[in-house]
């Protein structure tokens, strides 16, 4: 239905199920199980491509050739090393908070020192070089702030890496082997992008306003960081200690539902099907190996097959939080590593869709309904010592 | 009309006129000029009470009574004090960007530092200790990074002064005299809220995902920096400038219309009236005297009649920028300040909204159209050397 009247247009609250605006970026389709990013599977890129390639999908519209694949790392690499300043300040941001509210307190400061331009004052090529800056210097911010909370030198990014290679040698300190940089890789690529995320509405209507792109994505950052948002995939391996072994699944689960608790890694506000990409990651945590890859296929069997007696009425889905845990941890990323790991990927996606909405030049501005007690009504007279 | 289907509903580009949500915070009535904060005029407020009145009555849904007015102000008068941590950071943060952004970046470190817990997990106490704090340092934070910037010691906010006087004592160096007070203390009240401003609205996606009362604050500030939220006096006044003697008034409009400039100041995307506020601030600068505040209403009469005559199908009203800016330069707040002293009064608004939305416990998430390529199309199987 559309809806072009002047007068107020009430629609559900939370604005579930409204069309906002139109994107060219991608799409989640919930009841088939499908996402896509632009018109690829998310999935099929993350088995068959890099994170880059799939980068260079969002930004330039188009998968890169082996030609532009190359230029697009050389462009990349030196943007993400620390300017000064920002090197020199790190300690004190390190100290204050989580990596990250360091990224975004990091983020801050860059946009002064670089003197980022509003999207209106901004040519695309301008807004180009921020949306690749910005995606870039994040993974060495986090790491370094990871690696100053816990008492280590920051890491110097390695321009002959991958992004996802790159970020396994930043945050653990090792040249990580090329399984683990697959596994890192392929929940990259699956997780930049999942239609209007709250993180990537607010992104978009910081954008429409015309401010700088750092601007939409510090505050894409706070949205994301609500627990509501999602995407947290250290609380769902949580679950998984909390189980401990095989022989407690069941019993755990009946406890969960008994007393009302939400199981973390399971259910989804957009799939009412299995989530393709946790599909995907249960691939990538088998072909890991070890003990907690089968150990959590064995709770995704058990969660599932009691959840469906015990509520029939609607079927509940492993995550994309579930197995990306268990990946995660497979391949040394620390647990408080795990959601900045998310960060490092969606970036690429708020980004994009700054880029997108800055193209619209209309600012998105709604309206509420009063409904306090009825207006106008006088002021009361002040008492005295209560008036100016 | 109110549409509850749970297929996809598509609204006007930007959300215009698309009720969100309810509130019992205040409305704009863009017809009828009129603005208020709950039940109550804001000019009306602006005119007969203090700023501290109007910030509980945000907080708390009431005018105070004397004896709790003075208990509100006993209770943020420490709060406006910096943390040791946040006051060693100053010079860095003041060097490396505007005090707007500074301000993004200090609260970014404070919600660290003060470790200020998600919305969800906070209790209704807790929720409004972190708006007070947040509304009650800001003044001292952006004040000391202004002096910082030119070079100057930040000055400690004095706990007997009124949010108002401190303001301009911190900035200006100097004891203000009371009609600067008075008038700067009807700016701050006259601006705290106006319906659900793209900045407001950001907050409240923010507080939508459980995230902390900081992650949603710094967001609004970034909505707020943008060319289309409007609200930049010193752009207003820089019109005034530009045009310099009465005699060029005509000729001025004349131009700018045949150019197809905007002519800040004027005009405004909700009222269709005279801006309640304007008329509120035309008296406060005339009130205070001098030759700028003559020419603005000399400028105002030139404008709007000239406009009558140009643009007759739409006639445009001065905006609360316009008065403003006069205002604010008459009580001696530097130009660079100016965006600054609105955000002083708007984060108390932006505050109240968080802690509304917090009490909803409902995530903001619509959705989009997609309109790129049909989909899904299998991927291209990468050249060699993009492959990973």
């Amino acid at each position: 239905m559309t809806l072009t009247d002047d007068s107020p247009i009430l629609v559900p609250a939370g604005l579930r199920n409204v069309v906002v605006t139109s994107t060219e970026l991608g799409d989640v389709r919930g009841g088939e199980g499908f996402c896509h990013y632009r018109q690829y599977s998310a999935v099929e890129l993350a088995r068959t491509r890099t994170f880059e390639d799939v980068w260079f999908l969002f930004l330039e519209g188009r998968l890169p050739t082996a030609r532009e694949a190359a230029g697009f790392a050389e462009e990349v690499a030196p943007l993400r090393t620390l300017p000064d300043e920002l090197r020199d300040a790190l300690p004190v941001i390190a100290a204050a908070g989580s990596p990250l509210q360091g990224l975004r307190t990091s983020l801050s400061l860059l946009a002064g020192l670089r003197d980022i331009a509003p999207l209106w004052d901004a040519d695309p090529a301008t807004r180009r070089a921020d949306a690749l800056l910005v995606a870039a210097i994040t993974p060495t911010l986090l790491a370094a702030l990871h690696r100053l909370r816990s008492g280590q030198e920051p890491l110097e990014p390695r321009a002959e890496l991958s992004t996802a290679a790159n970020w396994l040698h930043m945050v653990t300190g090792e040249v990580p082997e090329a399984d683990r940089v697959s596994a890192i890789e392929r929940y990259l690529v699956a997780t930049v992008d999942h239609g209007f995320a709250a993180s990537t509405f607010t992104a978009r209507v910081v954008a429409s306003t015309g401010a700088d792109l750092i601007s939409a994505v510090i505050a894409a950052l706070g949205a994301f960081s609500g627990p509501l948002h999602g995407g947290a995939p250290d609380r769902a391996l949580a679950g998984l200690d909390e189980i401990g072994s095989p022989d407690r699944i069941d019993a755990w689960v009946r406890h969960k539902v008994a007393a009302g608790e939400r199981i973390m890694g399971f259910g989804h506000a957009v799939y009412r099907t299995d989530d393709p990409r946790s599909v995907m990651l249960r691939e990538v945590a088998l072909a890991l190996g070890g003990d907690l890859a089968g150990f959590a296929a064995a709770v995704e069997a058990g969660v599932t097959g009691a959840l469906a007696e015990l509520k029939p009425e609607r079927r509940l889905y492993p995550n994309v939080e579930f197995y990306a845990g268990v990946v995660m941890e497979l391949c040394g990323v620390p647990r408080t590593m795990f959601t900045p790991t998310f960060a490092v990927s969606r970036i690429v996606g708020w980004s994009a869709h700054v880029l997108e909405q800055a193209t619209e030049r209309r600012i998105i501005r709604p309206v509420a309904r009063y409904v306090g007690p009825p207006a106008p009504q006088p002021v009361p007279v002040a008492q005295a010592g209560g008036a100016r």
